[in-house]
């Protein structure tokens, strides 16, 4: 297991890890594989989307709280309830499949940390699987 | 890897993968493993859900419209924000249990391509692990 | 493949199954590798969040049923269509890194099988691969 570092400085921000973890692919020299990404975090989450126009990172955050405003009254008590709800709607483990000691993902498609509950320094848990 | 076609007719809409899926895996004769499915579009995703009554693709569709307004105002300037929004509330990568050379899945369930901005000519990545 | 038995006793119920899957990995003698856990429902999903403050579940539990109201008139004519939408918003497979014999989770994460039409006798499909 390796692991990624990641360190926010907003409260909620979506940070590219994809570099970060193709390099650890070309490190290990795995050629064809899986990738298994796992946040080990409860108020943040992984999503894989668009890498090119930054504002749809944007959207989905404002989508987020608009579905699950910060501001509301919740239980728990720490005023960080919408960054747990938010982080179960995101999830915390991804696959992706290795092929040609790369991962393979769409064109526009990066894996993104999803912060809900910074600025803190985390971290992303990354496995290679040679197959 | 294996790549599952997907032609897409309408601009949101649920596709049954399942069967294209169980064939690969008689094909490769795989009997007892792990299956990777894996989107690599960042307007579509993936979901497991009831496979017997059509209502309930419906109910999540229009359920999901109800949370992420197509018809809001995004910064995303292509018309699709509510789609990108969408894929990531579903997600990207599943993975499956293969038993008697089978996917073991519930009794109601099937395995879903997602289109949230079609229609288009998508693709599923699928992996199959013997172990 | 192993299955995990979970009695619900409400019609929405957060149960954490993290320690029942620990025992199978002690009892399998997996010392590193990945666990693939599964949900073979549509009506029930799993997700991973807080295990310290119950408040967090029940916050999430009352933010998703604000999202998807239960008493909202959906197609589905069984009474359980936000069940239905609820269990793809949490999402059906996890996989989880295993180093050191145990789960290699956060400090403050746990399993949790997330029903949502209960209560109902459900199973959960573990997957262990030593790798």
């Amino acid at each position: 297991m390796k692991v990624v570092s990641v360190s926010t400085s907003k409260r909620v921000e979506f940070i590219d890890i994809t570099s970060r973890i193709e390099e650890i692919i070309i490190k290990d020299k795995i050629n064809k594989g899986l990738c298994f990404i796992f946040c080990p975090h409860t108020t943040a989450g992984l999503t894989i989307n668009e890498n090119a126009d930054p504002s749809v990172r944007k959207d989905i955050i404002e989508q987020l709280e608009d579905m699950v405003p910060s501001d509301k009254s919740y239980s728990h008590s720490e005023g960080n309830a919408d960054s747990h709800v938010k982080a179960s709607l995101m999830g915390s483990s991804l696959n992706v499949i290795i092929e040609d000691s790369s991962l393979k993902l769409g064109t526009w498609q990066g894996i993104y940390f999803c912060e809900f509950d910074g600025p803190r320094k985390r971290q992303v848990y990354v496995k290679l699987v040679d197959c």
